[in-house]
This record gives structure tokens, sequence and C-alpha cells, in this order.
């Protein structure tokens, strides 16, 4: 079966973690807003949104076609393709684990998004930055400890060693925890050169996966979005830490 | 089986969704931190956290004990007692949409603390209230007419029918809705007396799920908890829209 996948096409956003797990199981898709051509193009995009013949229609970006199935949210187009792939345990508690763990890592990525949007997403940056410097330092100095931590413990804690969130492979929430490291770096790189040896559990996982070689081989295509201000993760260095002199 | 859940005694907030689902099913269960003794209360709720021998730690609470697995994340609990009791469609396309639906009335949620939060959830409501009266603005404006119109047009264009959001028979998230719609009078109640016209069939939706026995028995007894001002929904008049005259 050949996906098709709706996102924006100029940002990673919500859409890369759907990207990251259609890759590693080396699936076809199409990333249809980002294609020239009948059909495609965010034209085609809007059009899937506002199609008045599906009876499931999503809220928003990211949804993906799976044969007769539409299927939005994130995190629910990863349970899919996590069962479909070998990205996810076969077993009951094994997947309620691994989605619980991507549910929270889709929390943490909405508060990333409201350090520059905290009084609304229909506004520019620019027309909230004084709310936007008070969110960013609350969020540096506990939500990120908070829920860096909790990622790390879970690591230390896993059974099956601390190479995976999840069990003893490789799963959707690793990919997805790796674009989120990648991200925090982008966007905070202060803080995350202060913070890091806190998690060097979530660190070394976060190196090992651009040496999975199909993520490689993806990571080296166009197909791959760099980070940006127009996403989920901007580089804003009045939301950073300070640089600190050394440490 | 006789089910555990952990929540936050003094507030409907998230435990409230999982609530309504067990009521439903007339599942056994216990609300541990609302009950006194050996192994209960805030404490209890406290040391399952803390919980060192649980490899798979809740990152907060609500948590649902099931025999020996824990999971946590609202949306993911209701996944795993929908299929078990009956509350969504058996077969995978209905499963994930009933999910879908979920998880956007989640995001819905998150925005509706956002109104008395902007800034972040470690400070007080009064010291974040000309952010709040911003946020609240658009959140009035845009937001509840989107989620709210969203949901609408699901009902009507479900194929089995307008009384329920996924095919022919309540689910978990014609509960959740209820529970939503109710929180939204509440906390919003001249918004709400202003936009009720729009949203008749979502309406008509919320007020039947009162007139369901479970339901109702539920509602007259000690276990309902009601709105307060240190839960998600929250009545400050300052956010609601203005009253007006007359329609």
């Amino acid at each position: 079966m050949r996906y098709q996948l709706y996102y924006w096409p100029s940002i990673p956003g919500r859409g890369e973690f759907v990207r990251l797990a259609l890759e590693q199981a080396g699936a076809e898709y199409v990333d249809v807003a980002r294609e020239k051509g009948k059909g495609m193009g965010v034209a085609a995009l809007m059009r899937g949104m506002a199609d008045a013949r599906n009876p499931h229609p999503p809220f928003a970006p990211p949804y993906l076609k799976a044969g007769k199935l539409v299927i939005a949210q994130t995190a629910n187009i990863l349970l899919y393709l996590g069962a479909r792939h070998g990205l996810a345990p076969r077993d009951e508690a094994g997947r309620l684990w691994t989605h619980q763990l991507q549910l929270t890592l889709a929390d943490f990525i909405n508060e990333v998004h409201d350090t520059h949007h905290p009084v609304g997403g229909s506004l520019y940056y620019e027309d909230q930055k004084p709310e936007a410097r008070r969110y960013a330092a609350q969020f540096r100095k506990e939500r990120v400890p908070k829920f860096l931590g909790y990622f790390e413990r879970v690591l230390k804690r896993n059974p099956r060693g601390t190479r995976h969130l999840v069990g003893a492979h490789l799963s959707y929430v690793d990919l997805s925890m790796f674009q989120v490291m990648t991200g925090m770096h982008y966007a905070f790189p202060h803080l995350m050169a202060q913070l890091r040896r806190r998690y060097p559990l979530l660190i070394a996982l976060s190196n090992r996966i651009p040496a999975q070689p199909r993520i490689a081989a993806y990571l080296a295509s166009p197909r791959r979005l760099a980070f940006n201000n127009e996403g989920i993760f901007r580089h804003y260095p009045e939301l950073d830490a300070r640089k600190t002199a050394r440490r």
C-alpha cells in the first residue's frame, strides 16, 4: 500500500514524526503537499480537509490516507503505523505504553510551541513577545527538566536496557524522541548545553538514531526538512538561556 | 477485575473523562485518592507516581491500574477501556476514529486550561491575569467556534445518524463531549448562551447523556465532583463574553 501523507510543506512540524516512522518502516508514501502536479500541493491538502464526503474529517494536519482510511492526530497515526510496521511491541501492554509515551511527548511539544505563542496561534510572535519571555522562563526552569527528566528515567528503568524507550527494539517513540531532542538543540542551544550532562541516556539514544541506515538515507535526502522559524521548534535567542562562560 | 483510578481528589479535571467511562461501563473501580484508610488517599497517588519498581511510570495523573497494567494519559486509558467495555467500535477504522476525536477534544481541553494559565501552570491565575484576558479573547472568538464547529460537523456527517459522534452507539467520546459542553457552560456561560444556536446537535447530544441510567445514577451520587475554580474549567467572569441584553 502506498500511503499519502498530508502536511504543510514548509516546516517539519508534527508531520515530521510521521515521516520518520514511514522512512524507518521503508514504507512507500507520497508527501502530497510537497509534490507538484495534479492532485498534489497545498491545494490538495486543503481539499482533503474540506472534503464533505469524508465522514471522518481531520481537525488539522497531519493526516494520512491509508487505502480507505483517513487518519489524523499525530499520535493516532503512529499508533496505526507502529502496529503495521513493527515499530511498536505487539502485545497490548507494550502497545499502550509506547502510545502513552508518545502522548506525553505530544504534551511537551505543545509546550514548546507555546514558548513562542503563549497568547495564541492566531497572533504573530512579534505581537506576544513579552508573554513569550515569561512563558519561556518557566518552561526552561521547570518544564524542560520535568519532561526530559521523565524520559531519562524511562530509559534508565527499561528492563530491556537503556538503548530504547520501549523494550529491546526501536519503536516510533524513539524516532519522535530524536526529533524532539534535535529540535530542542535547534531552539534552545544554550539551555541544552547547560543541561546535557543531566540526560546522558536521552542524548545517546538521540545520537544513535541517525545511524539507522534508512534514517541516515532520509536525513541526507531532500525529503528531510530543516528546522526554521515558522515551525514548532524556533530559535529566538531571547527565549533561550543565556550563554554561560564555562561549565 | 476491579480497577483503581488515581487522580486528584478535589477537581473533576481529566480524571472525570475516565470516571464517566467507568460508570457507563458499570465497571467496578476504586477512586483511590478520594478514599480514606490504608493504601488510599493522595499519599497513595503520590506513592504510585514515585514507585521506582514500576517500569511504566506515569508522567501525571490520571492513571489507571488494571490488574498488572498501569496506564496513563487520559485518551490512552479511554482507548483501553473502550475496547474492553463496548464503549468504542470493534473494527480498526472505528477504533482509530473514536480515538482521533478524543485526542482532538484533549487539544481543546488544553486550550481551555490555557485561558486561565497562559504563562504556565506553575504560576497562580492572579499572577497572569492580563495574559489570560488576551488569551481568552482569541479563544472565545476563534478557537471555540473552530473546535465546536468541528464537532457539530462530525455529528452532522455521521452516516449512522446525528445522535452519536461515532457510529450508531454511545462511545466514550460522547461521554467526554458531554463533560466538555457542561464545563464550557460552567466556565463561559455568556459565551455559550451566545453560541448555542450554532451547535444544536452538540447540545442535544450533551443533553441526552444524563438520561443514560448509569450516568444519571452517577451524577446524582457523591462520586460526581462539581466544577470549581481549581480545575480545568473555571468560571472567571472577566474571561467570559459580556452578557448580551437580548438575542
